[in-house]
């Protein structure tokens, strides 16, 4: 478990969404996220006080997380130094990167020197099964999305919440970095060992009350050639009852692929569906949750407004709006 | 590389497909195969002299090759002993499995005494890159199951010796322990970190000559819940021009899931094509490879004929045939 209240170190990340992390946080934590640390050239705002190491320390802050992801998730040269400062200072240091912490020899002799940990919520904690594929007793929601970084967690986390001020019985199950500095457990799935990957996920919702939902957060998509294995894994390990399409309709391309169009939401359905209905012919299509931070609130409204008569289900964006049209849906099913 | 002639290690394996390793090390590269090891209830049998550790040395033997593979790949207890005697006697010992032989303080010590080697094939040997879905010259050809073994790597293995055959360029991309061990190179594919198995892939099959063919080892089955990431890695990560389904008509079941029926070649068409042409909108259908093993010829010969009047493509047993016609279909796609 970390130490709160947090730093964000956001470094020098090219865009907003690269920071993803720290958004999570701040979002979904904010009594967490004391103030933000940024490097020359960052391109991301939390709307956090810029604070110094030592301003931080002063203030409380406990542990520096890192906020940013860089692809292929490597800690650059340019990062390193601030993250001794902040070991230097007494924190601690969590991070969700691919490019472990206890990896950097200049980091272990420094937490080793002032006595901080260096906490890599990346690694697996513990060795998962593989999946077997047996159904298991409560209900399961997956969130899929036709690209990444499209607010497949934030819908879960929004969907979680709404659930439970209905009374029903919930629990978000967080499948990468963000997800697991927010809530303090999950399955880092990205990290784990092909063959594992379904096996993770059965691990993560187990059995459970007839009535109680895991909302399982997506990770990738279908149609990512990068991750779409991770994708499917989550699908077929998770076992859904019930599928939440994703969608940010803006965007001009797959992100990091300026070659790839998204799909159709119509598409992902089509695709998403029937695979999971390998491991659960029950399986249904609820809601579709829109990241509509693109648009203007009458674009958004208007947008909303026609896929939901195209697509014949509940369309709504969770964050500007709220996510209990989705949490009914989820319970009707 | 390993030391070759091998002694082939089948263990106590419960049945022959349990041993698919020694199977295709015998079948491809018999010169190799001098010898089997079998321990009290083993239920696999490679028609091969059986042979105690002191004979095989005799007779030349350099390296025990682990032929067989366990549910979740561990190395059992009962193994142990017969591999500190191989390596007692001068012998390496070389493995696919997960469980990794570096991981076995008996067996450390034990090479160490005696200076025998530890060769784990599974682990990567190389830190693979993100896929970035871009087109690579040259073409590809990837085979994909109803099912996990079921004869994906054999039909690999033949459709690249009757390309060569014919005098066309072709190369055998090993995805998995057994193609490994046959060919000494390849990516241990269920071993990869989840991010990462696409890029594997791209790895594995670069830029090449145009009318250069890589012949791409399918793992695992889009309906395979437990692997079925591992596969859309491999159909994403290939980016192939042509695909083979392959299958298996007597099996009841998917492999290890009593509870799983195996798809049609339909559905597996249906399924497997539009996540392929994701990447390569080009990417075509071509052939069946189907695993006869379970018929009598009659059968086999009377089942092709139907099936292919059903889907309208070749269709053939590589092993009890040839995989001429297959070649073919490739080389006109």
């Amino acid at each position: 478990m970390l130490k709160t209240p947090y730093l964000l170190f956001l470094g020098d990340v090219p865009d907003p969404l690269s920071a993803k992390v720290a958004q999570g946080i701040r979002d979904w934590r904010p009594e967490y996220a004391l103030g933000q640390y940024r490097l020359p050239g960052c391109q991301a705002d939390m709307n956090l006080p810029d604070l110094d190491i030592d301003t931080a320390v002063a203030q409380g802050a406990r542990t520096l997380v890192i906020g940013a992801a860089n692809r292929g998730g490597i800690i650059s040269r340019s990062w390193i130094s601030v993250l001794k400062e902040a070991l230097t200072a007494g924190m601690d240091i969590a991070s969700g990167l691919h490019n472990l912490l206890r990896d950097e020899p200049e980091l272990v002799a420094a937490a080793e020197q002032y006595g901080g940990k260096l906490i890599d919520v990346r690694i697996p904690p513990v060795s998962y099964p593989i999946g077997d594929g047996q159904p298991r007793r409560g209900k399961r929601c997956l969130v899929v999305g036709t690209d990444c970084s499209i607010g497949k967690m934030y819908t879960s986390l929004a969907l979680d919440i709404a659930l439970q001020k209905r009374g029903a019985k919930s629990s978000f199950r967080a499948t990468g970095q963000t997800g697991i500095l927010i809530t303090g457990e999950g399955v880092p799935l990205d990290a784990v060992i092909a063959d594992f990957m379904a096996g993770s996920i059965e691990w993560l919702t187990p059995d459970n009350d007839d009535d109680h939902w895991d909302i399982i957060e997506g990770q990738g998509s279908l149609f990512h050639p990068s991750y779409s294995g991770v994708t499917l894994a989550l699908i077929h390990g998770g076992q859904p009852d019930a599928l939440i399409l994703c969608h940010e309709p803006t965007r001009t391309h797959m992100r990091g692929l300026p070659n790839y169009q998204l799909p159709s939401l119509e598409q992902l359905r089509d695709t998403a569906l029937p695979l999971a209905q390998v491991v659960n012919p029950e399986c249904k299509v609820v809601g579709v949750s829109v990241n509509t931070s693109g648009q203007s609130i009458d674009e958004a409204e208007r947008y909303l407004r026609d896929l939901e008569a195209r697509l014949g289900l509940p369309c709504v964006d969770p964050y500007r709006q709220s996510a209990d049209r989705l949490a009914e849906a989820v319970l009707s099913c």
